[in-house]
């Protein structure tokens, strides 16, 4: 595939002229009878179980038109396209770069009764897919038969999911969410920072002889990871335990992890999904499959690919993750909010604005386009949120009565998950959490005025509500799938790359000279860093560490 | 007490003309040798077992003197020093508003041995304070020797703290952030979202006959947390078990929840101690007792005294919590920052930055100033955050390459909490960790040219490091008290009341609409929320709810 898409500036678009004379004067949603029903019953757009309540932003139909240009004149849908089609992406135009295909959709690609309008470009990386889940099935079948189990004979109890990134956020997101799906015979547990204190932590609960490890790293050289890993080894060791008939991995093809010599068993994940949109391939897959059960994981995947498919429509008000990336980008480069509040109204979601953080901020926290041009317009938001109602006791305050304006995106579900509940002076707790986020959201818009100044609501904060029925492992897959494409659209259209991630190096790069201090000034007394490296090693003594 | 300080607006202060004039250059980190070793040496402050190291801000010492002048002319010191000697610092002038004193830190003056020299204005407060200690103490001593149990005579195991907000975050985190210190036959929870699936995940997992419920409301009016006690007592009933056997309550003195006829004990609490502020009262002393006893409770009260003295120190370079909000208002009202990252070198700190999150943003996220007048600068920033080093395989992406710019917080320590370690490659986990830190705050500080211009680190991110020992309960409360400390100097010298949050009242108002629909909707088929609600009846129909 060659097709590659690096020659428009959004903003220099018509639609985006458009937008900046429209944003001179956006909607106001604290005039009277701003939020009259007819507005809010046409702006909901509904895709994959999940409906969009678009109401209470700063927009218009005319505004709306514009976005919808704009997609059009970014090609922001044949972009989306040619990514799930193989085309190569992840790269920088005239300058090294990593030049690879984004193919985390073909890890959903794998249901013979939905359409597959991208074969034969995804059809490779969809059969891997499937032959990695086919392999899945396979090892949870042995485990379910009891063919594989400990040196006793006993069945496994626990995973430990060792990874970091994408090889932790995602995956520890989706499993806290699926809380009433868990097997009730099965747990699992993650370990991810350096810090020791987190393996210690994990590790103190568990009987390690009914433990499986699962190592997790593209690479297979990831700093904390293969430090966990041998930590965790060592006290497997230390228990009489053999860590070659506990550990399992999830890796490249032919990286140091991929061993089956180390590993009881070790699955694929490949260089064309990067680990924020890994959550859908083994990286999410042998741990939900272990805590709740392949069918669980399939009906993920369902979920997620039926967004996929939502996001080649061509309308915007049709394709709900291009929607709100749109919506997105009106409110970051045209009203200028530079952060984004994600409120789930779920408790089951404690942990998924975590993993949205990682996703978008690592992929649009982006400073040069596709040609390796320093950008003249903000790319992506700072991203983050806690569960409502929780947040409204804690962050509201600012974001209803500050002068900084925070775009907020709700989440709710018509039901609980647990469907557990108790009806307490005439509603039910459910209903009582819905009741606070549409209040949340009305609120936000519409503020009141009063003859106190401290209690004046000004309004025209700009939020939208995302609502599906429960929170399922299909719905789970959608609203994952949601975000991974509203972020690879924002991407798309402002020209930059969402896909790689250089601006880590610099940190990988000093921390080896920071540790090489520690390690000579363990060994060698008279050791002065200050010969080689003056800055840091003052930090190292003005903190204590020399 | 009479003092008030509401005349002073910071940014007409000579002080601030002088900060305006200097932010038009601010210190260029990014230049060669910027970090010289004698900067690093002299940008370092000292107090309560932490080091503050401050060359990594864009700062020089003429501005470190127009920002100790800042705190003069807004009598920051004197203010703070007013609060703790009782002076009614909630307040609007003119305006009808809580009117109350502000005394959190009289909670932690109960020792003999250290200075009180805010007696006589806070004495009452510290007496009130011993006796509940007292009483918490006979509670957990009558717990421990067993004349306190269960109806079989079976000691308690577990306790679920239903609260939300300060009732849940502070106590929250430092449980978590102590896990070392847990005792073993003892374990703590927290039910605090209305979403019922929160109570359901909690209680799924514990024997409810030696389990205690401690409920946590100050006005004992709390609609999550009194839906949770009714949801949670409904588990005991089925279990054939008493509630008023197994519930606590902390509360104010007089509320519905101050009722030896419901519960087995009540603790109280104060209305000058606000909720965010409260984690050293009963709102934490209760929890934190029972899981790890009555001595690491009081370490924890000892740390924040320290830490509360040393905010009386007049030197802003001496005065810890002081200085860190100096440098908070140089990046937010100088060089115009919005955002601020708490980024914890430690795993055990996973919750802390959603504590400080709305210790900060509750109290600092204002639009008038102590007369009710509207602010025309930025007050309190958005506060978000996760611990090193997984943050950095997730959003560090952007604060290194993105155009806007994210001052951080880095917090560390120089040994882990467990001690359990293991050299790896010549280095122990513990400092990679710390060499993770260091790294980055260098990395942010210097940036990095690169001919690749994907690759290139701009540089000029302000950070600073606090570093201490270890994670202790003494540490922790210093921490805790230096966070608590540096919001309410920022809100004293941006001249806005810390101290209320009026911001929350609208979405209550508006979901007792919502709630009366749901309510109204369900008992009649034939109910139209649209003739009293139209906007709101709107709402339910689009999100699928009437």
């Amino acid at each position: 595939m060659a097709t590659h898409f690096a020659a428009t500036n959004p903003m220099t678009t018509p639609a985006a002229a458009t937008l900046g004379q429209l944003a001179a004067a956006p909607y106001d949603l604290a005039a009277p009878n701003a939020l009259a029903p007819d507005r809010i019953q046409a702006m909901r757009s509904r895709a994959a179980g999940f409906d969009l309540l678009y109401a209470t932003e700063r927009l218009t139909d005319p505004v709306l038109d514009a976005l919808g240009e704009l997609a059009t004149q970014t090609h922001a849908v044949d972009q989306f396209a040619a990514m799930m089609g193989g085309a190569v992406m992840n790269r920088i135009e005239g300058h090294p770069s990593e030049e690879r295909q984004v193919l985390h959709t073909a890890s959903r690609n794998v249901f013979d009764d939905l359409p597959c309008p991208h074969d034969p470009g995804q059809a490779d990386a969809a059969a891997k897919a499937k032959a990695q889940l086919d392999r899945l099935k396979a090892f949870l079948a042995d485990l379910d038969a009891g063919t594989l189990a400990n040196a006793h004979g006993k069945p496994f109890t626990d995973l430990v999911q060792v990874g970091i990134g994408g090889s932790d956020l995602g995956p520890r997101a989706l499993t806290i969410a699926l809380r009433n799906y868990w097997r009730p015979d099965r747990r699992v547990h993650f370990v991810s920072n350096v810090d020791p204190d987190d393996a210690v932590a994990v590790l103190d609960d568990l009987d390690l002889a009914t433990t499986l490890v699962n190592v997790v790293s593209k690479s297979g050289t990831t700093l904390e990871t293969l430090t966990n890993e041998r930590l965790v080894a060592e006290r497997f060791v230390q228990a009489g335990l053999d860590p070659t008939r506990h550990f399992l991995s999830v890796t490249g093809e032919g990286s140091p992890m991929d061993n089956p010599d180390r590993y009881l068993r070790s699955f694929h994940m490949y260089d064309y999904i990067g680990g924020r949109f890994s959550a859908t391939s083994m990286v999410g897959g042998v741990a939900l499959g272990f805590g709740l059960g392949y069918d669980v994981f399939l009906d993920i995947l369902r979920g997620a690919r039926e967004m996929d498919l939502n996001a080649l429509e061509p309308n915007a008000r049709d394709n709900l993750p291009l929607l709100a990336a749109l919506i997105g980008i009106w409110n970051r480069n045209f009203l200028g909010h530079a952060t984004l509040a994600i409120l789930p109204y779920s408790q089951m979601l404690s942990r998924f604005a975590a993993h949205l953080q990682q996703l978008d901020m690592e992929s649009n926290g982006k400073r040069v386009n596709r040609r390796g041009e320093p950008v003249a317009y903000p790319t992506g938001p700072i991203v983050w949120g806690e569960p409502g109602t929780n947040g409204q006791h804690a962050f509201y305050q600012l974001i209803h009565q500050s002068e900084t304006i925070i775009p907020s995106e709700f989440i709710g579900f018509r039901r609980s998950q647990a469907g557990l509940d108790l009806a307490v002076e005439g509603t039910t707790s459910q209903q009582k959490l819905l009741a606070n986020l549409l209040a949340q959201t009305v609120a936000l818009a519409t503020g009141k005025p009063d003859d106190n100044p401290n209690k004046v609501f000004p309004g025209n904060r700009p939020s939208s509500v995302l609502i599906a029925d429960q929170l399922t492992p299909h719905t789970l897959g959608a609203l994952l799938a949601y975000y991974e494409n509203k972020v690879a659209f924002q991407g798309f259209i402002w020209n930059i790359n969402s896909f790689d991630q250089e601006g880590v190096q610099l940190g990988k790069v000093l921390a080896k000279q920071f540790t090489a201090h520690f390690e000579a000034n363990a060994s060698d007394a008279s050791y002065d860093g200050a010969d080689t490296d003056p800055t840091g090693w003052a930090m190292m003594k003005a903190a204590g560490l020399a």
